[in-house]
């Protein structure tokens, strides 16, 4: 992966296998396909909070990493002070990664911007995955051209988890840590906390912390100790 | 493919190679896969009209056919009178291209009979792929479900062609015929007749007939003669 003059973490834990695909197995087996090709693809991902964008652009990009691919994530940001130029350079990459890119629109240095990446990695066959809150048409770029290019590519709408689904996500994240996540002990978290897909992998950070700070196995009556703190 | 219980046409010049791919090219890139693949697939297209969307499902038919899948080609137009059993069996297919789906919106039991062929596509590992005048979410089905099951594909909006465009495309189908059409003709005819492309089309199979009968190549002096008429 590109180093980027700017702080942008890559979390290890966002892989492909991480991620629960659930309702959204058409888009995950879209963007696997794209981050081990090598062929030219746009792809635009889009759906609420706490819905995957940010794990699997990142898994995009590890997958690209371990095939070899020079590869980049970017997560936009022009109100915490990231500057269009951090995008410069980024069409030499063989897979380009955009987060959030409707926190851009407006902006019109950004839009520009963006506008000579999508050309860039097109006429150059490179492979540019974005991801945003809303589809390509509702985002109202200055920039109409904006608008007509980001519809051009494949679109996919990403659908919250259920419960259950959001159990099984619990339990994959668990695993990929190593530690046992009992079904009980996760309907038990998910019954009695936010239901949204962030706060419970937030609190399963902390509750993998405590366990093996008190060296215990994950009971319900463990994790109501650590929740009633 | 699978002889359809009623009268269905599949246009025979409607094949990938007649189709100008132009701002399109992703989305037909991934049609022409789905349509040789065997791989289980969903694809929503949309967009206005005149861009292409029964050209482009009736290619995926022929294409499958020539690769010896199963497969059928479905317009909707309940208003016509097309009832609902026509849908049946169509599961059995490797392949199914469901026309204009917009027009069976609030028909509860064209929406029962689609969500039912979504599901058993989907278990049986087949490819379906839907068009439409709008994007899945626009479509106000009275079953839910059937909105957050068309949504879970890859979704891709087809653009209108640009007059130059829209140029090269009749030229394309007019070499398929065996019919020359050169640039200043083809510029003629787009600056004084409708620029929608299927007005264009329907005219250059006038002229074509014409030319035809006169035993004539076409030239300005000869197309402004047919269009007096």
């Amino acid at each position: 992966m590109q180093q980027l003059p700017l702080d942008v973490r890559i979390a290890d834990y966002a892989l492909f296998e991480t991620y629960l695909a659930g309702p959204n197995d058409a888009c995950v087996h879209a963007l696997h396909s794209v981050a081990r090709d090598s062929a030219y693809a746009f792809i635009w991902i889009w759906g609420g909070a706490a819905t995957g964008r940010s794990h699997l652009l990142q898994a995009c990009v590890n997958e690209a990493d371990a095939t070899g691919s020079r590869s980049a994530y970017l997560p936009l940001d022009p109100a915490g002070g990231l500057a269009p130029a951090a995008a410069d350079g980024l069409e030499a990459c063989a897979l380009v990664c955009i987060d959030d890119v409707h926190r851009v629109i407006g902006y019109a240095e950004w839009e520009r911007r963006l506008f000579m990446l999508y050309e860039g990695m097109r006429q150059r066959g490179g492979r540019l995955v974005i991801s945003a809150d809303r589809a390509p048409l509702h985002c109202q770029f200055g920039l109409p051209d904006l608008v007509s290019r980001f519809s051009s590519g494949a679109t996919f709408h990403l659908r919250s988890l259920s419960d259950e689904e959001r159990v099984s996500a619990m339990q994959l994240r668990a695993k990929y840590r190593g530690l046992e996540l009992p079904n009980d002990v996760a309907h038990y978290v998910i019954s009695r906390v936010a239901r949204d897909t962030d706060g419970l992998f937030a609190l399963l950070d902390r509750l993998d912390r405590e366990a093996l700070v008190a060296q215990r196995r994950l009971t319900i009556p463990f994790v109501r100790d650590i929740l009633a703190r």
